[in-house]
């Protein structure tokens, strides 16, 4: 099968460089090419003709993506892609293509990507294809602008700012006050949290650099995510003084740590500056004992943010939310709506308790963008707190779906994924063959599990054992990606061998997806 | 006109929240809500119906924008539209809307924005709307990928790979041999350089912090783009350890004052380690002579930068391409396809000549994203190549639009632009009421001028003309805004009072517009 072209409604224009028994309706695209597209005198009719030609190969895939009875993915290895499958072609030249091509090129493109909205696709903390959502994109794509400018962006910046009030009043901050800002990832979100927080302890750093401040450390769990440690780098503190905290075997920050590690580095004359708490890590999801991180933070003068850009979410569940108890006293806290909350990528914001600090940190007060003598109010522009200057609009999909789904349809769709990672640790905890990573139900929808083959289920505990079980995850999960049919996520965590990580955030998965997903494991593995 | 809904083609699902005379067909959308899209159980019908309905809007929309005798924006002050528009409610509700609601709340969205593909919008370097591009960014959409590993992205990984080498070839280094990154915008391109310069002199830095490093100095143009100036902050460099650069008066560097400033700081025991050349500044659009200020950074081993994020387009014109001139001797380029080449927001790169430096700096090998176990070639993996953990896919929409224009499509469309404000400029350069703010015809399609009203003519060279003077361009924005008709930028710029930035990018626009946005100009302004 070619390009998937064999669906009724996919019938459309794919006459040519394909095999002869997909060449179908031959239509307007014969004869048109980009130069007979609007802005083009005439270019209308093309231009709806093209447009609509691209949806209709959309939307066929959104319907795949959610069928059960299609692959996940299609593998080829990046030299088979390279060298051209079937006549596409990746590499570009100085003379146009039709858009017939074009067309042909889009069709193959999604064909050998990957069905991230599959109901059985759990590789990543973001998956899912929420329509509304989708719709939400196409919308912003056809807008194009720019955030930085209330003059350009009206109606965005006015949502953004909206949604980061209403954000701050679920974190629970007094009548949702505060500042904040979306940018592109957690990451970003991270590192905007540090330079932050360096700005209102050593503002005079801005200015003269990191040599007119104290040696100054900053604080995170050994389980929390890289971006702590690349802002570090970035920012100029420097990886080494990044201190890593302990954690319980769940995974959880441990307090009595962080306090013994703070005293230390004192004895050291540095200056502790900084605490990250994660709500949610990116392997086990543990959610760090905010309240008690926070009571260390306010004896020792510390900033703490808290990165919520995998378990923020949970704020919007009433069942769930305890987990991040003590998240209203942090300073700063990031939060994915394109994670748990299943928005489409990117959406992470970064929301700051004290006004003022994103503005002093980051502006530098650009008279080309923001002009004083505009004729609205320009405490709406948002360009000088950001570190970006044109910012992409992601917030136009994230209010849509909340627009469509209200608060409580989040809330549903976090109880359902949390309710399937404890349908998943009730069905793999005692069954043959599998062993969990840690003891206990999991605080968040990942569940890390080794799976054991028979063969090794007999050997003793020991390097053998250990050396042969590290290879059975890549070992299935190459032959997954191979056979196309579902996909999880493997990695080793410290001393622990490679291991399954699974996750869901995927609104379309359901306990037959989860079945599906174990005994495709007993399947690949079992001969291992 | 409500909603915009006069249109034939715009009949459908308007019926509620909108005056009599525009509902009209009344359909599936009325009895449906977001519950019953994919994934539901019966929801393909439903999905596709709301789908279809959000095309109709964007195409409507999209018609409406190349349409001259449509407005650029329909302006109100944040205060109206928190008010709420004629039933447009942005406040977000804990209960869901309906579809159909969902579909008005598109509807008004796209009414109160600013049509940044109109024929007539030049407020920004980044206008226009191709189609090619909005039908990649719809894919990039539905497909909802990251770039971080080849693994859930190939293709795109890919398409990035080709497409960076390609951008290398054009640049002039041989074979395009090197490394590079798709960003967030041009401010963080830039941000990467800064941190890939300090990387390769004082990679310490990495592990130990800025306090590792002597006192490092960096150089750029008074006239070049803030984001040094944010990376300097908050690199942990200091906006103080940037030093300004001269020009002259058409807005380049003077590579005396580098070597002078150069020499000046060595003296003081300061390292001089970073310069930045702008090829094409944001105001004046000027190029630094880049072959002399390398031979600068040569002699003095520092690193060059060219920041092209606005003036790197021109390298895909014969004609235009000399200006950058010696841009093969950088040690990195940013260049923004999303600019001067028409592509959608966000697409900006960063390109580095040596391999290998990318990685160095950032990497921070997380085991549960970059596992070597994997059954594919990893090098192919981006993620720890970026300060970003999850990556936006921006090279789809770029990818396309080469494929269906061509290198030759570009270039004909960056020559039509600059052929554009040489048009603008013969028209100007002379009129009565108008004055140049720099002599010469301009480098690039930044036209700066004053317009003079006949009232302020008269009155000598003095603080009282410029004082008034001051006040035009922004009266005359305000008035075009109010009016909807054009939109052009203005500035102050050193001593200047504010002036007209016209810029050209916009790949709809034709002389016809030009001449109107000059006449426009002298309506609104002639009685000021």
């Amino acid at each position: 099968m070619y390009g998937e072209c064999n669906h009724p409604a996919d019938s459309s224009s794919c006459n040519r460089g394909l095999p002869e028994e997909t060449q179908t309706n031959i239509n307007l695209m014969d004869v048109f090419n980009f130069v007979d597209l609007l802005p083009a005198k005439n270019g209308e009719e093309p231009t709806m003709q093209f447009l609509l030609e691209i949806v209709e190969i959309l939307t066929n895939y959104v319907r795949k993506t959610f069928d059960r009875s299609t692959k996940v993915l299609d593998f080829h290895h990046p030299h088979q892609l390279l060298e051209g499958m079937e006549g596409f072609n990746l590499e570009l030249s100085d003379q146009p293509e039709s858009l017939e091509q074009i067309l042909v090129d889009c069709r193959d493109t999604l064909k050998y990507g990957v069905r991230t909205g599959h109901p059985r696709f759990f590789n990543q903390l973001s998956t899912g294809l929420d329509i509304v959502g989708l719709a939400g994109e196409w919308l912003t794509s056809t807008a194009n602008t720019n955030m930085f400018t209330y003059e350009i962006a009206p109606v965005f910046v006015l949502m953004e700012q909206l949604t980061l009030k209403k954000m701050r009043e679920i974190i629970g901050w007094p009548d949702g006050e505060g500042d904040g800002i979306f940018s592109p990832g957690g990451a970003i979100s991270n590192m905007y949290s540090v330079m932050i927080a360096r700005y209102k302890f050593f503002p005079e750093v801005k200015t003269k650099g990191m040599t007119a401040a104290p040696r100054l450390v900053l604080f995170t769990s050994e389980h929390s995510h890289y971006s702590i440690k690349k802002a570090s780098a970035a920012l100029g503190f420097g990886t080494e003084n990044l201190i890593l905290l302990n954690t319980d075997k769940r995974g959880r920050v441990i307090p009595a740590d962080l306090e013994a590690k703070v005293i230390e580095a004192k004895q050291k004359g540095y200056v502790p500056m900084f605490v990250n708490a994660t709500a949610g890590t990116t392997v086990y999801g543990a959610f760090d004992p905010i309240n008690e991180i926070a009571d260390i933070c306010e004896k020792y003068n510390m900033w703490l943010h808290v990165d919520g850009a995998w378990g923020g979410g949970l704020l919007m569940s009433r069942k769930h939310r305890h987990k991040l108890n003590g998240v209203e006293r942090a300073n700063s806290v990031t939060w994915n709506p394109h994670k748990m909350m299943g928005v489409p990528l990117q959406c992470s914001a970064v929301l700051v308790r004290e006004r003022g600090l994103l503005t002093g940190c980051n502006s530098m007060c650009a008279g080309y963008l923001f002009q004083p003598d505009k004729q609205y109010d320009i405490t709406y522009d948002t360009g000088d707190k950001a570190i970006q200057c044109g910012r992409h609009v992601d917030i136009f999909k994230f209010w849509l779906m909340w627009k469509a789904k209200g608060t409580v349809g989040f809330e549903q769709h976090i109880d359902k994924c949390l309710d399937l990672s404890a349908y998943l640790y009730d069905k793999i905890k005692n069954r043959e063959g599998f062993e969990m990573v840690f003891d206990g139900e999991p605080q968040h929808t990942n569940v890390c599990f080794w799976y054991t083959p028979p063969s090794l289920r007999s050997l003793p505990d020991g390097d053998e054992r250990r050396e042969r079980l590290h290879k059975v995850a890549p070992k299935i999960k190459a032959m997954m990606m191979e056979s196309g049919t579902t996909m999880v996520g493997y990695q080793p965590q410290g001393n622990k061998v490679n291991f399954f990580r699974m996750v869901i955030s995927n609104p379309a998965a359901t306990r037959s997806d989860i079945d599906f997903l174990i005994e495709e494991i007993e399947r690949l593995g079992h001969d291992l």
